[in-house]
């Protein structure tokens, strides 16, 4: 397959013959038609799909003409062939930061990470080793506004298309959140919605579960109830304490993670009312 | 190691010494101990012993040497060697039961099936078919104290040591559950804590789950909260529908259950509160 | 999703503009697509294409057109909307056997089960539970061929469209491997290719294997080497036996055929050299 | 559980008594028992026991002690309460290092990474970001055992107890391996046994694997036939290619090296014969 195909994204009410018209834009335009993944919701009646040709196209051209054989409201999306723009949150955990700082310095990430944010100061030391610029906004003494405040004014600096919480644990507010509509990606260490709130590996640890999890999701408002990207889990036993539950969760957390974003990142997320279209 | 060993199971407080004065208890019966496992909970300091033994030994002296030198109120069992005697309950969903039919006609499980109860008449062929009692014990027509005194009745008959709920859809008084402390497993369509309550696959898929679970417990008074014995899970998609999930949910929910079964009936399971300690 | 739609199966060499020929031939005869799956194998520039319609058509007709859009040499099929007629071959183990006779009563299965046939009777009992025909057919005293003959002529009475090997343990012959090629399922009790060859459970605990597998596979001339459908794995420890390791090998044996089985009568399998494309 | 208990290993012919002995020797000394573990292997008749205490013992004490009640040959280990002195090996790919330094950089590693020895200059910058010593000693124009002499100076210089080979890629001679026994970890890019040799993800391409895994062992004479430590898993479909696969592969590789990092240097492996004892 080549390296770096055009991505095409359709997202529409589903009607008859919508793949035949897609495909025949397509073929007048002369694109040879690597991959293609079509899903029709049958609960909403919408239909996605991806397309991944081989050459370049006048994007403005085909758009209008996909348009008009579309049904009206068709979002009709080329993602750029560049590396995503990205910025990361992040508090005092190294592991999620760490292996995405690893991953991008050796080009297995499709993304330009441009800075990291973090409330505290820990992970300083971290990012600097990757020569990734570090900004520490510390929330003491600030309201939560003034603080998300601070930190708005810094991604305005680098205008990221993506936002990654790489294990930030501050809430953030609903104006915050809407800044980046399915632009900002969370891991949550937990197996959702099991477990919400605080501590979950202690709820784990007490409720004594044999397998722990952890869950990359959207943002949205409703906190934990984001639509749900990947999950992954790890078996555990009466042996294990909760700080081990937690040394544990950290690996399952940061593969989920890396997996989450690596879909996003590669245009294989489509959203469904609260869950999820993967193309794989 | 020996087909069919004797276990001894001891549960005390813990102090220093104890798996020493154990096995010198042990020795001076002359004794050999092929199989130990033990446990301290250092969270309710409590102490879990499980040791397997060659030979058939004198119970009433043993137990008695080891109270002896256990802390007070020390819990000391020898479970027959012969197979536990279980009772079924089941509502119309065949697939557990089937499969622990399947395992019991072959002599793979621990266990001698004395009868299958149900609240509907579908699974009556399925059982008949293995030459099982099958009692049909309709709810219609039933207050719920009236349906569980019927039940119960019918368990009298068979006197069971273990009562496993293979997909028994009705919910179950504390009376009812009292009677059979520690006693009673039930397979729960749902990696819990998540989706408790009704409709499970459904809520799962509208939370655009990427793993659906089942989780095996024993009974307790609190409904969906009784002490974990095994968990499995299946990933499932953006392509699965409802009924997909439940279907896949139905092969985790066997292979889950029958797992908990095995562990308990082998005598590996302890309880520590609303954990429980598992000796593989 | 309409209960049982009709299938559409294509296969042929890659080439521009194919998923467009087909859904113009569809739309032209009024057709509805209700899922629709494609993949090209660029290693061996074929196309394959898996569509679903939601109403009956005239397959004649619909193949003439398809063909004469399509490159030469194009396979088009419409799998029939009846259940598959299956036939089942065993010896002695029961779990996997079991478990189809399960799903099959309870209408799980896309198949009706004409027949089992065993070189050995200990499962005759289990089967006739089952209200299904079973052939005792013993190699006692015969040669390999005249053993293969006799089945045969068995299955001539049946005539299945799928042959499922549910731990047949005999080697079979590639003059009856070719009667039914890409038509015969077989479960092999190792993660494939490890530990093929005899005892695989005893080598694998020679080896100290932390993980146990198993591997559903069409039936190639080739022994243990056939294109793979599913592959399943259980963890296990240094405590586990030999014999331990063949439970808990059943256990994922039973699952991984079950899902192959299933895969393979939704016509969702299709062979692509030593490789299958599943398009779930 | 007390934060750094110290352990003590002991190896030797199964006899009756053993553990009464042990514990006899450990309370005669005051120690109090928090966690221990203990197995037979019944096959080869040998002895294994871990056993953790809270607090400092007089080590020469207490050996002769116990060696004068256990069985003649009896290995009775006391690692040290410090962290593990340790060297890594690796060639081009950064994923199993990067991991590594990152947990050891933020102290989740029970040991002192010394150094860094590669054969290719790939990861010298990557070392160096985490402040440790990077030997680069390129093996062109050195013969096989010139090229191990350099390495084996360079690593007399620090005197490991372990040396980690992270995707190194170079063949070892028996003579190398033996400097080194029990004490040199491999991770192997397949699920041994399957696909030992070159290429592997290439052979499980081709093969149509439905599952791809990694193993971490102890490396031993005969290649990739060491005693197994940890092994893991990732499901793979037709739509992965080769490479697809070598990406995936790299994050069950880490995870699994990892894990059995963790396990030797946590001293919860015991050898015996070609299999690992694990007392997790």
């Amino acid at each position: 397959m080549p390296e770096n195909p055009q991505i095409i994204l359709i997202e529409c009410p589903d009607r008859k013959g919508l793949i035949h018209a897609v495909t025949d834009v397509l073929l007048r335009h002369g694109m040879n038609i690597i991959q293609n993944s079509e899903f029709v919701d049958h609960e909403s009646g919408r239909f996605y799909m991806r397309t991944a040709v081989e050459d370049a196209l006048d994007q403005n051209r085909v758009t209008g003409e996909l348009q008009a054989v579309l049904p009206p409201g068709a979002s009709v999306r080329f993602p750029g062939r560049e590396k995503r723009r990205v910025v990361i949150l992040a508090t005092k955990e190294y592991h999620c930061l760490g292996d995405l700082l690893l991953r991008h310095a050796f080009g297995d990430l499709n993304a330009e990470i441009l800075a990291v944010i973090s409330n505290h100061s820990e992970l300083e030391g971290l990012v600097r080793r990757f020569d990734i610029p570090f900004s520490f906004i510390p929330h003491e003494g600030k309201s939560r506004t003034e603080h998300e405040a601070a930190i708005l004014a810094e991604l305005a600096r680098f205008d990221p298309e993506y936002v990654i919480l790489a294990k930030y644990m501050r809430v953030l507010t609903a104006g915050f959140i809407n800044r980046f509509p399915s632009r900002m990606i969370n891991i949550h260490h937990s197996f959702l919605p099991a477990f919400t709130g605080a501590n979950p590996y202690r709820q784990a640890y007490e409720r004594g579960v044999k397998i722990i999890g952890a869950t990359a999701h959207f943002v949205t408002e409703k906190l934990d109830e984001g639509p749900i990207i990947a999950q992954g889990i790890l078996p555990v036993g009466h042996n294990h304490t909760v700080e081990d539950m937690v040394q544990a969760g950290r690996d399952v957390e940061k593969s989920v993670l890396a997996r989450a974003v690596k879909l996003v990142l590669d245009e294989r997320v489509f959203l469904c009312g609260q869950r999820t279209i993967i193309f794989e």
